[in-house]
């Protein structure tokens, strides 16, 4: 019974590790940096930043862009192809960048 | 003329100025603070880090929550009843929040 539970909760890491593989994101996110910087800074006035910003979140819009349900000309056609997968790992990898804010 | 010139750059500064004011911003933003944090990084993992966006970036999507054109259950709400001037303070005082990052 312990034993299947532990396998249990290791094929469930495990899989949790492969829907979110942020060195797999990095790679995938040189497409992004044009305009959200490549560490997820923006260089554009009209891109937010991504660093540091929840996965879920992140996972939440790209999937509304794939979808349509959040309307943008560029963001749509770039997250028309991406699986899953590619979004989980998007997400992981600016989720993984920590920033700090410094209050004026 | 160069005096015109003048005139006209000081008008246009102060009605930028007037038009972006971080400080009421801050005040208007505590309603924000539930969600996207007091320095606007986010208690919530599916409300986005506003510190440090860019000001025309909080200003299209504030917008698009007041129109409709983005849609969220909350933020349609918290959205509909902003001024032009209220969403240019609130862009204003989360872009004024300095943000850095660091990368894994």
């Amino acid at each position: 019974m312990r034993t299947s539970l532990f396998l249990v909760a290791l094929t469930l890491a495990l899989g949790a590790a492969q829907a979110q593989d942020a060195a797999a994101g990095r790679v995938k996110a040189a497409a992004c940096a044009v305009c959200h910087g490549r560490n997820g800074i923006s260089m554009a006035p009209n891109a937010p930043h991504l660093a540091g910003q929840p996965a879920i979140y992140l996972v939440e819009q790209l999937k509304h862009y794939r979808s349509g349900q959040r309307s943008h000309e560029v963001m749509g056609v770039i997250a028309k192809p991406l699986t899953d997968t590619e979004i989980d790992n998007l997400a992981a990898w600016y989720a993984s960048l920590q920033i700090s804010v410094q209050v004026p």
